[in-house]
């Protein structure tokens, strides 16, 4: 259904809005028309908080996590554990990290995975910048903790490879049954490998 | 799950959008770092399209639609019939309504409907204009186009009683089965009004 706008600057924010991953003309309508009942500082408040993100964040020059400084605030603490770097994908995988509350390390950002279906090769990531955190002897454990999907694989080897070299123990986060999953509903190379990987019972889970 | 933000910007940014109806703070995340990977200036684009859409739309004076003049498009048309009066609830109303192509006629935006439960009466909405333009006697037809609910229904006779003083032909849009419907999964009350207002079959539907 092609409707005619009744105004061009209606059609060019819900054009801007349409551009979101997920968003269609119908949500971006809905969207903009909410905004266009807000008050006046509200939706300046909207435009300024977007534009301002664009041309004020900055990523840590350290672990190349999305930051307000050069150095991000957990590089930069000293209740932190400076041996160990957990390597992600994305500035999310950070925050989801940081949310369990088991980590006490600090993280490298990769930016991505090794993809050469979209291009992406061990060049796009921050794939030197781990090599030379490494080279200067301080940490003790990798822990590698991207997407369990072939590229996130392709990506763990190239790593491993790249930091043999190096006097530093490598780990993977434990791929299993996901807690609270039912093993009928569990797809057979995921228990196969929680099989083959099993931990000894301690009693406590 | 409370993410501690690496970013009071990232955090600002994602505050903004989750305000938006039915985007929650994960779709919020995923839809600011997709504005990140973009460039700059398409950036700034999306923020500008909505600051500058608050600051200079308009509404037009006659019929109350979103526009960019004083007096919209389509009242300023000569190619419409100024002599009959479509009655919606909002722009959006407007664009489903030109976009079947099936209307010739003038529009006029209430901006609601009569709502006791949300606060909204009849002082709230463009009702006052609508008889000042009805009183002027140019208009022969008020079709009312309102939601099929009990506000709907309750703003339509609320108008029609305003409107009764007047030599003005009043209709109301058409309920029944929708097509493409199937009748056995039609409810009750439109199944039972669709045959009491039954119309001559002529042949072409």
């Amino acid at each position: 259904m092609n409707q005619p706008y009744p105004s061009q600057l209606l059609e060019r924010a819900v054009g801007e809005f349409a551009k979101l991953p997920g968003i269609g003309r119908k949500t971006a309508m809905r969207l903009v028309l909410h905004l266009l009942r807000q008050e006046q500082s509200a939706v300046e408040a909207f435009g300024s908080a977007i534009t301002t993100l664009k041309r004020e964040v900055k990523y840590c020059k350290v672990c190349h996590n999305i930051s307000d400084t050069d150095t991000c605030s957990i590089c930069a603490s000293p209740n932190r554990d400076a041996s160990t770097i957990c390597v992600v994908e994305t500035i999310r995988d950070v925050m989801a990290v940081e949310s369990t509350q088991q980590f006490r390390g600090l993280y490298h950002v990769l930016g991505g995975v090794i993809s050469p279906m979209d291009g992406i090769g061990p060049s796009d990531l921050q794939i030197e910048s781990l090599v030379e955190r490494v080279k200067q002897g301080e940490i003790k454990e990798v822990i590698l903790a991207l997407s369990s999907t072939m590229e996130g694989d392709t990506t763990n080897f190239f790593i491993f490879r790249k930091l043999a070299p190096f006097d530093v123990k490598m780990t993977v986060i434990a791929r299993g049954i996901s807690i609270g999953d039912e093993l009928q509903y569990t797809d057979e190379v995921t228990l196969g490998r929680s099989i083959v990987n099993r931990t000894l019972f301690t009693g406590n889970m």
